[in-house]
């Protein structure tokens, strides 16, 4: 018995043949629906319905049973109520077919029983080699060869021309409205896959599939839960090296609607900035709404994707050049001077213009569309720009203008066609379609075109993929049976090379004032026990222990204070360290995340961390640069580099803390829960990073 | 002479005759535009063409010059070159017509010289009591009476259906673009008005003529610069008080984006969070993107604008409701719980749905149409939701069940006409237009549906008119003639109920020992000079002064230092305070606004203010309760509200503070530059707050 699933079969998007399990006559209903959509769409496999009370089904032959196919399908979808499907996965399963479509609804998302009739379908499934989708799903369709495993009028929404924009959602009803939306737009899929229940495939193995589709050129995702982290990092990486951007939509963010989608999907949902963070690291566009989504699609299909994204703006309103500044600052997207001698080529040509960037032409420009070819042609030669945005608004549209117009901007297109070339227009939709012919993606709104603009260089980034370091490698670690005292804690991560301050453990007082001489003063002294884990919580801790006198008089105190506060904790003696001055708080943090594994944390100590959650993560291992990137992308981030006259800290250092920690625990394996460092201290450059306080917890 | 403008004439909008100053027999030309645009539009006043050269224009007679007019006109345009239009100004303002709109360019907007030419035309307008619109502008259009007064082809957009939203915009070129965009969107002007240079005439006049105007009934404002604060707050007052909302886009936030804005206005542009507090304070919703206006106007045309906007959603798919929570939580829009009975009859009646709220109906809601009464009935009922807001997506368009889904929720609405209803549609145009007629905003977006609905509450709290404690009354202030020392500072501040830390002005060693006494340990020394404003910077402050003798030894020594650091400033002694232990340090501060007069600022003390910019601006004068709103709305605030095991503290003493603070800085007049109250210390519960250092810039 084998329950390791099967590879994906590539034939789910592309079966040779098909069987209908519950077939239907009638074209309108749930088992007829596929039959009439494919007839009507010409797909070119074969058709098997399977129906035991009919010997035709709309016109094709049809079966009795599973049984009497009379070949093994590539595909089967299965349209009978709850009760019957177990039945047909198994009959499906024993004759070899490689995937089946379950529509039918009645299992984990309604009750417990439903639950495990779900999970036993899916153990007859694996044993046969066959892969699940659904149940409780829409189904799929394939716009460029016609298969429809689908009931959903999706697939005859009017518009049903193929595109190349594979659509993989969670949500049916959702992913519908998605789908109208993006056709509205112009945005034509290549195929669509609603995953239903994920009792077996799930997002992350759609996404799979869509990176290996040479149909499709952009991937478009929309989840409620990830389940599966390790699946859909591997996936993005497979859609990545293909160079397939992937934009998502991850719903779920607040409270409320946290507890919608627990209540409506049986996945789990993993931390909502975790997500983010993974996302983001491995190069995919989130956005929130369906809009911004579909905006994105549009203009990924141009496949143009600018490392470099500087902005250039041509308008013929300083109001919306304004507008446009002002939306490219806050999404970060440059927007460099022309330079100057191109400046004054312009003004000589248009003394009203502004050369600058945004170019303002005003309505001029217009009137004299011989000046269009020198502008942008300057603006793409000289200023470089890896976008061009033209403000044209419904001038764009004037028919007096537009065939100028067009021919001049797609003349400098065909000089620079590595850019990207975006136009506000409004008016006459014949006329703005012929720019989008010409290569132009034409937004109604500009702050709209800006967002989108935004999403094409961060794909530009990601695909021309910066070289990071290697994350550290990080001797073997063995995790005690239980959670260890600091001491030992620190211990085991200075062999991963993540120091500590120096400090002696101390079982009496002699070796601590022994101690006290090596270090030097001024020292923390700090209870020693593997039973006492938040010494500061019970008054374990004193700092500025500035005599030998000091260290007996506290070493008595802490044991005293200790006693009292647990009476019955084990107690080592005492830890005695060097007190460090004048360096930052910061704190360091290792996490499991329950579907992405351990996961780091670095903030600011103090108000940062505490009142205004000013903290970055990051899926672990990663290498120094990753980790000063995280440190630089805080808010409180110029505490660390000097901002009104602090000193200068050890970046270097505390990134390569960071970095450490972060191949630590991967190396500590899944017994590892959390590690806090709280506080490291970043000292003045040059001086290092070091661990003042250490808690390692551990699990089974 | 009379240089106080006239008040602005309603006839502006409603002129009961017209004159054109360079009329032209063709209609697509400049001087003909307007002329042929109300003959279409069947505009009722008389239109008095003025052309030297021709005795008819358009069929219309015309005159030779202003002066063989048969009558005074109520409005004059102008479009005549720039040299004739002074003379054109002159005689028009001396037969004593009440308005001239100047399409006229070649004014400020292109050289000293055009400034110079416009401020005459401005000050011979005036002495004749005529008010001006422009130059450099295309002009206005009232859609109700076919008055236009405009070159601009936006009068004659396609749709020209008159509507009830008055837009006016400092520029023409974006003005046209939000036009064409409202329309496109279903959303018809009342008037438009563009305000061009604005050397007389300027968008606060316009809003305060669209205040007063009854075709209006929502206001839309886009500008780029606000020249005349008062004017502005005056205006927007007028507009809340007749009970209109208004959106306002003031674009100009980035910093290219204002460089943008000052190249191509003449207008002196606020500093951009001081414009969001202001417009905040007076219950404008600001917008950043055309599409977020357009939607908002769209919205406010229904005129139902909950001041309780609590948010009932009622959704054919669970990862929409995930997707309109997440929003809803991002702009602070509760979305209460059903009540239980209420979700219990529901899951009776459909034992799939999710009865929370969002209240999740699956696609069973479209096949069983009978559900749409009694579950929409419950929620308006029983929830008592400001707001529904249905996601249907294109189900909604089915023409299967659109004329039962209508049917059901038009009766729902009729039931409860007080609240808003909103509707998340798409497919057939048609049918979407019946919601539509039915009282259903439809948009195809739930997310930005939910930014509309939003700002209906926040227009709904406004107009509710949150009734304020008054600012407090304080005894006038006289402000020296320089700016005063620390402690004549905070003499001037104690009298209008500021207070500081007890402190003592000493001029020598022996008063500094006897105030010591006095107040008691610890204190803080201070050196006492009109020529030391920032005393911490020469370190003329000792803190931890704990003795007789550490007065007199700190006397000497912050003498010491202030004579090395300013030889010839004048010394008048030290301030002994009492140091103050245990409070959270805050920022008060009062800066006078180039437009909008005195502006208070508040915030915490430290990386707050430093690193995070976290601080919160409000127009001065406020009351204590404003204060406090404002105290709690930054981003620190739980550091003063007993985070974390933190004391408690003195709110209501910091917000006193803080609105007696506000109100000295209107009664002290223009001649105060400045006060920074840094630090106040808030003091734990009940103990009060004080400022520690004051220090008040005083102008000419």
């Amino acid at each position: 018995m084998n329950n390791t699933p099967t590879a994906i079969p590539d034939c789910l998007l592309n079966p040779r043949s098909v069987a209908i399990i519950g077939a239907s006559d009638e074209p309108t209903r749930i088992g007829g629906r596929p039959i009439s959509s494919m007839l009507a769409k010409g797909y070119a496999g074969r058709i098997m319905p399977v129906n035991p009370n009919r010997s035709t089904v709309q016109g094709l032959p049809a079966y009795a049973s599973v049984a009497d196919l009379p070949e093994v399908p590539d595909v089967a979808i299965i349209a009978v109520p709850a009760q019957h499907a177990l039945q047909a996965v198994k009959a499906l399963a024993e004759r070899g077919t490689k995937a089946a479509i379950l529509f039918t609804a009645g299992f984990a998302e309604v009750s417990e029983e439903g639950a495990a009739m779900q999970a036993e379908m899916v153990a007859i499934a694996r044993r046969g080699g066959m892969r699940l989708l659904g149940p409780n799903t829409l189904g799929m369709v394939n716009m460029h060869n016609g298969f429809v495993g689908s009931f959903s009028t999706f697939s005859s929404l009017g518009v049903s021309r193929p595109g190349r924009v594979g659509i993989v959602s969670q949500s049916g009803a959702y992913g519908s409205h998605l789908v109208s939306s993006a056709m509205e737009a112009g945005v034509y899929p290549s195929s669509i896959v609603m995953t239903g229940n994920e009792a077996d495939l799930n997002v992350s193995d759609i996404v799979r599939l869509f990176a290996a589709d040479p149909m499709t050129d952009v991937i478009a995702v929309y989840a409620e839960g990830i389940s599966d982290g390790p699946g859909l990092v591997d996936a993005l990486k497979a859609a990545h090296a293909a160079g397939k951007p992937v934009v998502m939509m991850k719903v779920g963010r607040s409270e409320v609607g946290g507890a919608a989608a627990r209540s409506h999907t049986a996945s789990i949902a993993g931390d909502d900035a975790v997500v983010s963070a993974v996302l983001d690291e491995l190069g995919v566009v989130r956005v929130r709404t369906t809009e911004e989504m579909v905006d994105i699609l549009r203009l990924a299909s141009r496949r143009v994707f600018p490392a470099d994204n500087t902005l250039g703006v041509v308008t013929i309103s300083g109001g919306a050049g304004v507008i446009i500044s002002d939306a490219a600052e806050d999404l970060g997207i440059p927007m460099p001077e022309m330079p100057a001698a191109a400046q004054a080529r312009m003004l000589e040509m248009l003394p009203i213009c502004a050369p600058r960037n945004p170019v303002d032409v005003t309505a001029q420009f217009i009137n004299d569309a011989a000046l269009v070819t020198p502008f942008t042609e300057a603006m793409m030669g000289e200023g470089g720009y890896g976008t061009l945005l033209a403000f044209f608004s419904y001038a764009a549209s004037y028919h007096t203008v537009a065939d100028t117009l067009l021919q001049q901007l797609a003349d400098v297109r065909k000089r620079y066609p590595d850019r990207l070339y975006v136009m506000v227009g409004r008016g006459d939709p014949t006329v703005l379609a012929r720019y989008e012919e010409a290569g132009f993606t034409v937004f109604g709104d500009p702050s709209r075109a800006v967002a989108a603009i935004a999403a094409m260089g961060r794909f530009g980034r990601a695909l021309a993929g910066k070289s990071t370091a290697p994350a550290p490698q990080v001797p073997a670690v063995t995790l005690p049976s239980a959670t260890p005292t600091e001491a030992e804690a620190k211990a085991l991560l200075a062999e991963a090379g993540i120091p500590s301050a120096p400090e002696r453990a101390c079982a009496d007082e002699d070796a601590a004032v022994r101690a006290a001489r090596e270090i030097g003063f001024p020292l923390v002294l700090k209870i020693l026990s593997p039973d006492i884990l938040h010494k500061s919580e019970i008054g374990g801790v004193l700092l500025n222990v500035n005599s030998e006198g000091a260290v007996r008089e506290g070493f008595a105190l802490l044991l005293e204070r200790a006693r009292k506060a647990v009476p019955d904790a084990r107690i080592e003696g005492m830890l005695v360290a060097k007190q460090l001055v004048g360096g930052v708080e910061c704190i360091m943090g290792i996490n499991r995340d329950p579907v992405f594994g351990p996961i780091a944390m670095f903030g600011l100590g103090g108000v940062f961390v505490e009142i205004l959650k000013d903290v970055v993560f990051h899926r672990c291992p990663f290498g120094p640069d990753v980790a000063e990137e995280m440190i630089r992308s805080i808010k409180g981030a110029p505490l660390l580099l000097g901002a009104r006259g602090r000193p200068v800290t050890d970046i270097p250092a505390l990134a390569r803390t960071l970095s450490q920690l972060s191949a630590f625990a991967v190396a500590a394996g899944p017994r590892l829960q959390s590690i806090d460092l709280n506080p490291v201290l970043a000292m003045p450059e040059g001086q290092g990073a070091y661990a003042v306080d250490a808690v390692i917890e551990v699990g089974e």
